[in-house]
């Protein structure tokens, strides 16, 4: 079975509303003439578990769906749970439970990733590509250049950066791509760099086996936008053979208000966690992004349960790193964008004060300006600053 | 230039936000290493155009930004528009404004549809299988044949019904046709069947033409489930050469918040215009769905201004057409579920009371039970009523 929670304001009365979504959003109506198909009917009812009061005084109504409604993809899982009823008033889906199997799961996720990097013991260290628009090839292999030399584990294009004329994304994995080869035979480092994937569909899924074909080691896609339908057939597709990660851009149309849509965690995690994404990016609670602290731990846990790899971003700097491990262990990739392309002294720095850091702590040492040595990671302190809960 | 206009509630600084988003959704960042690109990342910087205060106290930011930042694609101005933007807080898209020939047309539209059916001067009247779930291929063209020989135009599948074990769409397909071939050759009246395209990206778009091949004269498709993209791979596909009808489950994940999201008329109305969508479904205000009439006008204005067809849908039956006559004109199509099949005698004569209801208003007549005849209007409006404003 699926199960879903349903929140309502106290307003609604939401013994009601569960009924009509169990059996709205399922049979959809009865008809006597076919009574004959009475069992048939009975076999796709949704059902109403319970209904419960929370602190604040909404009700979150379980309702049960049965699989044999949906296609064991979101979309399909998307139209039955919330489809019409979206439309129907004040209501929120906070809670999503899918059989472990549901859906797709990576192709690599945490284990893959960290196989393809050699990197065991420590979170991953990943930066963005800016500004996002404007840049030429050649600049993103220059700025490529500097920091994965510095030790970068990961780069992404931003997730506005498409394919453009002045930097196309052909153009882009071809100029960078030989910047990864060059770390590889002279450091034997793997970097990964994710090419964003855009375009209609039919042409979006053929540019992504050609862009693997090119040599693209990773692939940064928009779900939300493109549609989850289209990650899923990039996910099943055995020519892509490369870790996909998951941009959440549009998520806040669907998650951040409070008594409508889907919360934060079911999007970015259950639904991600079921798409096959290897790797997920959402809003780090430290960062300029509104972002509760609760949601942001119940993502990284729903991730990990499906191997799919943590990003959280936003907000990320050298700074924060000593709370970050503590939050969050070492399962995670640190997606930093101006917390490494707006170093003082530059992005190759801003890529070694995030090794300082972890290195600083890995010693058992505290955070401590005065006692830092005149190192990237004291500029970017006395820069950023060092977070404090 | 494409200008897009948010709507701040008064707790927030608008002009603020406004520069922010003009900047941070575009460019993004400004590094003095790349000064000596300062023309290309001008040429892709947003710009606030103003700030004005609406009647409830709200302000309204616009912000205009270069197409050449876009791929001519919903996708890509969805991420720039509102991608990371989302999740900052207070703040909803309210109006998008795009050059009239961005992204695609439709390839029937409301023309193309009438010229299938060779109906010009009237509303053309829709319905829904129902149940939803739970009915056999069989059951399905039983269905059928009783509304389509009653005069149906047009009949789709629920939006929940996918490609189930009980009732594979093909096999839904080759029943139906069946019944629509009869109809043709008996009455001359061609009705369209808008089959239900679900699965995966890559397995949709082979599927939607399969059923082309196999007889299929219109599709239904679930957008904002699915994703935009997939639309316009469908839109874009010369094999697949019949109506697309758009269904707008999860819209109301996207806009019933008052505060955050995009406004119904900018996804439903605007965004689908642009779309290659044929006919879009959207919830009338009569409903049981709480819908506000002036977006209810903007969607359908919206649509027909690129030749889609606006298709009211939820709580259209016979007892609202007077209303609907006044409120939409001739250049609607009348989608009625329950209103069809849930007639007291059945759904042939749900069919038969919305014609006798046009007719009886063609001929300038009056809505008034005590005079109509004993027909199947008459036992419609009883059970329904005849709406008043």
């Amino acid at each position: 079975m699926i199960e879903v929670e349903y929140r309502f304001p106290p307003s609604v009365n939401a013994e009601k509303q569960a009924k009509i979504i169990a059996i709205g959003q399922t049979a959809g109506s009865w008809d006597e003439r076919f009574s004959h198909r009475e069992s048939q009917l009975q076999s796709h009812l949704g059902q109403v578990l319970n209904v419960i009061t929370d602190e604040q005084g909404y009700d979150i109504a379980r309702v049960a769906f049965p699989e044999a409604n949906v296609e064991n993809d979101l979309p399909s899982l998307l139209t039955m749970i919330f489809g019409k009823y979206s439309m129907a008033g004040l209501g929120k889906i906070v809670g999503v439970h899918l059989p472990k199997n549901y859906g797709q799961r990576p192709k690599f996720g945490i284990s893959g990733i960290r196989n393809l990097l050699g990197v065991g013991d420590r979170p991953l260290v990943m930066a963005i590509f800016k500004p996002a628009l404007g840049l030429s090839a050649a600049d993103h292999a220059t700025i490529l250049k500097e920091v994965a030399f510095a030790g970068l584990d990961i780069i992404k294009d931003d997730e506005i950066l498409g394919d453009l004329p002045l930097a196309p994304t052909l153009d882009r994995l071809a100029a960078c791509r030989q910047v990864l080869d060059e770390v590889k035979a002279q450091t034997g480092r793997t970097v990964l760099y994710a090419v964003n994937v855009t375009g209609r569909a039919d042409q979006l899924l053929a540019k992504a086996r050609l862009l693997v074909e090119n040599g693209a080691n990773a692939l940064l896609f928009n779900a939300l936008s493109y549609g989850f339908s289209v990650l899923e057939a990039l996910a099943a597709d055995s020519a892509v053979n490369v870790p996909i990660f998951v941009h959440p851009a549009l998520a806040g149309a669907l998650c951040a208000s409070a008594e409508t849509g889907l919360s934060y965690s079911v999007v970015l995690g259950t639904l991600m966690a079921h798409s096959g994404a290897d790797a997920v990016l959402y809003p780090a609670h430290y960062g300029s992004l509104p972002f509760d602290p609760t949601e942001e731990a119940k993502i990284r846990e729903i991730l990990r349960s499906q191997n799919v790899f943590p990003v959280p971003s936003a907000g990320i700097h050298p700074g924060v790193v000593p709370t970050v491990l503590e939050d969050y262990g070492n399962e995670v990739i640190l997606n930093a964008g101006t917390g490494i392309m707006d170093h003082p002294t530059g992005p190759e720095a801003g890529v070694k004060a995030f090794f300082q850091a972890l290195e600083w702590l890995r010693e058992g040492k505290v955070f401590d300006v005065e006692k830092l040595p005149e190192n990237e990671l004291k500029t970017a302190l006395l820069k950023w600053g060092i977070y404090e809960r």
